[in-house]
């Protein structure tokens, strides 16, 4: 049982929309990603997932509108709901979902990531 | 759909130890809840629970160690495992849990309480 600080563990890796897993409880996982530029439409069959903005702003473009998220912010994309995230410059995010979310979802992509621990 | 601001959130409630539910995916609730002072020693049964500290510094004391964090720091306690929070100071945290967490988890005690959706 250690603590995780944040602004540690993002000095650890500077490749984009490559998710590291920072935490483990219950069926989830709480990840980190650096995101820049646009990630691909998909959804998930079967996960519910947060995305919260640590630093910058991040757009998160749904099928019938776009919502703008600045630090501190968080939105809950159901599961079976379409979405791609735009980040017009470098974008700290922190995820949670469960263990089985694969980043693109139902989408197979050059940008399809495993996720690792650090 | 829409995007929960923290810092809005955390206006709208000023009593202690009382949790306010503002998320929920999967089988999980993201929660606010402002501390200040001692909480009772408790564990749950079949709930890992992660506290994240928004505002100020929390000591998550455990039976064979303490564990200090500050703003933009996490903890996950595992399930069964015995812990306290305290907080000197007022202290503003995230918290996720199974949605059927109750606060003091295997106590009833004063400080038990139903957390509500804001």
């Amino acid at each position: 049982m250690e603590k995780v600080n944040l602004a540690q563990k993002l000095t650890l890796f500077n490749d984009y929309w490559h998710p590291r897993i920072v935490g483990e409880l219950n069926d989830s996982q709480v990840k980190l990603v650096k995101v820049q530029g646009e990630f691909v439409w998909h959804h998930h069959e079967h996960e519910d997932e947060l995305f919260m903005v640590l630093n910058g702003r991040l757009q998160m473009q749904f099928r019938d509108k776009d919502v703008w998220l600045e630090a501190g912010e968080f939105i809950i994309v159901p599961r079976g709901v379409e979405h791609r995230p735009v980040a017009p410059e470098e974008v700290h995010l922190l995820l949670l979902e469960p263990k089985s979310t694969l980043n693109t979802g139902n989408v197979m992509d050059e940008k399809t990531a495993v996720a690792e621990w650090i």
